[in-house]
């Protein structure tokens, strides 16, 4: 829907969003939303600091080191302490580098990348309490996944990357929180973050695209903390003529911008646990379940159904490099088959991509395009000659049972991390992680974390 | 002119803006071209300065106070030193805070905006001369006014402020000039540049507005920075689908990346004289033009031609504030020809808008919109019953008068800095400023500058 101005101006979106972020107490956040908090930090503290080493992460803090801001602030990899805005551009950047982070499916943003750094650097330069920053979580995703819904897909479609743009709202709300603005003031903070964002689908592909996390973190903070230091802008810059919504998107629906009563975004939250494109998750998943029937009996033929989009998206046949893997749905579902680990990237390259019995397995899937498989479902069949296995996965849906999901990610942490850090001080790092609704203050808490994985 | 992506694509206008920033060399820069950068410089740090305790400039420079970055770079207004990036935006906000700096109107981009703070600050870092700092101000004209022709009017008119998001793209190629990167790797700084801008026209009215200038030169820096450290992203951002071209315009005109052979954009630069909008220039420089006449004889009537657009921008008959009075023509002109300095902003509020002699003025004064009158022009008309005399000023056009114009822009520049700084700190200042091209390197040369201010 693209509505006339001024019928567009009459609906104050920026105050609705504004009171989504700032309308509930610490205690208010429900327990189930808390504890899916906690896996966000859990899964996007792992896959951050497994990239910690890779160049372009060496590349961003090469350049940061030559204009050191000595804070408060932990970064990820290393015990150095910084400012508020070094630490947000840096972990939020390491976060979405693998690509291997949480995503909130119906807005198309990645939650954590954008919230979780501009959060632990306000909260560890504020002396600000666990509760605290989990609530905040929560009102970030909130308002990002809330104003993805109005965007709608135009806004992706003409050239967006939804976790820059969306996210640096999402930022910002969080930061408001954490600093205990007023809804006044987060109008304005919201139109800053309005015109400080912006982030090009384009460079999709290059590193560009993880730096919009850590941009998105550290735009929120810069965002709110103007306006807390006083400075003034509108406080209607969503629905304003030629605000962010009219400029950003050509088709949009403001009615959109209300959720249901006691609905919280968080709870859509999904999980990667496969270290490749979306589109080979649900195979993947489908193959492991169909895993102990191949055990028992031998599999001619492995026949994958998904939505068209990925035939173009992530059907590369004989991948020769972690990127072709990574968009490789008969080498990720070889993997599955063949019982190796699939969210860790050296099963994606070098001898991996040539190792005889996933060639095996990969030789043998056949995949296809079916108009009615739905966006991140896959149907997988095994066929032996004589009998044939299907088994049917929705990789849109969160997953029901927290404590497995809980187990799931303490497993992907792991194989991420123990390879690097050992396995003892992975386990130490998880359960302080976890533990982060005790802690009445993160300044230390983080560094102290951080420091276990440096002894 | 809208391409299909194919053919889009199949024009390389990365690369040629590239090389109109790095073709030349330092000598090859004209005598001219040097003189307007040294006046840019001159007028920029003057209406800078003159922002400098702004409420806006107060907030923002509280928000940095938090994060202290010291480094070798100066802030305009006091003695202190910070790094690149934060002198960058500090900076860069405070040269556009009154509105009142230099314009390249064909691209609708002020040229030193975005550009002296980013070149300053890294010669500041690198210890590079004033001839190489005057050479990157003429690339970074250069590329923002090429680029700006490309976009066309569909930019600025759907929602664009060209000064944030094209001065982004100059202050990139200035930095990547001083920092000696060849032009692959300015390819790739534009890539970022192209995906870190944003800043919407709808904020203009608020100080949100002259922060884009300050987050065009800091993004530049950055931009050129992280590529200078290694960080990869794709060198085709401009032309590549759904990149920036296409992406933040609906028409353009990919052909006009090319400017005449020989040609500099920075002769195209023109400064404001006076202290109110620009639809107010030509006015009051044709009423200037006429005052001699009015001191021989009486005046009954004064007619203002203008091009009708400016009938709804600055026709404030009766202005109660010095916002209001910035948008009157009528109270401009009776400035103008009441003998006082339009270049004041003392003379804009207070007992000045209700001075009987000003008043006397401003109620002869009567203005028309007239469809013949091309933009930035106006003619005016005195009458005092017998006879009429009447002058013509188009505000387009760049002063040919080189010399004319230095006097005048010391003028302005003595009225904004007189009152706070004293004559004689004043005049010092503008000596060292136009002396940049002998400085070998301004490490020193511009905390000098500063410090004398601050005697």
């Amino acid at each position: 829907m693209s509505l006339p101005e001024t019928e567009l101006s009459s609906i104050p979106m920026t105050r609705q969003l504004a009171d989504q972020a700032l309308g509930f107490g610490t205690p208010d956040v429900p327990d189930d939303v808390r504890e899916i908090g906690r896996h966000c930090l859990l899964d996007w503290f792992s896959v951050g600091l497994a990239a910690w080493d890779s160049p372009p992460m060496q590349a961003l803090r090469a350049w940061i080191a030559l204009e050191p801001s000595p804070g408060p602030c932990n970064l990820l990899g290393s015990p150095q302490r910084v400012s508020a805005s070094q630490a947000a551009l840096v972990n939020g950047t390491a976060g979405h580098m693998l690509d291997f982070d949480d995503a909130h499916l119906p807005s198309r943003v990645h939650p954590s990348a954008p919230l979780w750094p501009a959060i632990l650097a306000l909260a560890q330069a504020r002396r600000l309490s666990g509760a605290e920053a989990l609530a905040a979580f929560a009102a970030g995703v909130q308002v990002q996944s809330r104003l993805g819904v109005v965007m709608g897909n135009s806004h992706y479609r003409e050239g967006w990357h939804n976790t820059a743009t969306l996210g640096t709202f999402g930022a910002t709300a969080a930061a408001a929180r954490l600093l205990g603005m007023n809804e006044e003031a987060l109008c304005r903070a919201f139109g800053f973050a309005a015109t400080l964002t912006g982030g090009l689908r384009s460079v999709f592909g290059s590193p560009a695209k993880p730096l919009h996390a850590g941009r998105a973190a550290a735009n929120g903070l810069m965002a709110a903390g103007l306006v807390d230091q006083g400075m003034q802008t509108f406080d209607d810059l969503l629905e304003r003529p030629r605000g962010f919504v009219q400029v950003y998107a050509r088709d949009f629906d403001p009615s959109r911008i209300q959720p249901e009563a006691g609905s919280w975004e968080a709870r859509r939250i999904v999980f990667k646990y496969h270290a490749s494109c979306y589109g080979t998750q649900a195979p993947i998943e489908a193959a492991l379940a169909l895993r102990d029937r191949v055990a028992r009996a031998g599999c001619r033929r492995v026949d994958v159904h998904v939505e068209p989009q990925y035939m173009s998206v992530c059907n590369i046949a004989r991948p020769t490099s972690v990127s072709e893997a990574k968009f490789s749905i008969a080498h990720m579902v070889a993997l599955a088959l063949a019982g190796r680990d699939t969210s860790n990237e050296e099963n994606l390259s070098g001898s991996a991509l040539v190792d005889p019995d996933v060639v095996a397995w990969r030789d043998r899937v056949h995949v296809h395009g079916d108009a009615e498989v739905p966006r991140a479902n896959a149907r997988v069949t095994l066929d032996d000659g004589k009998d044939r296995v299907t088994h049917t996965h929705d990789a849109s849906q969160p997953q029901a049972d927290l404590k497995q999901q809980r187990r799931r990610l303490l497993d992907k942490s792991s194989a991420l991390l123990r390879p690097r850090y050992g396995e003892r001080a992975v386990a130490r790092m998880q359960e302080r992680l976890l533990d982060i609704a005790q802690q009445p203050s993160l300044t230390d808490w983080l560094h102290d974390t951080v420091l276990e994985l440096d002894r």
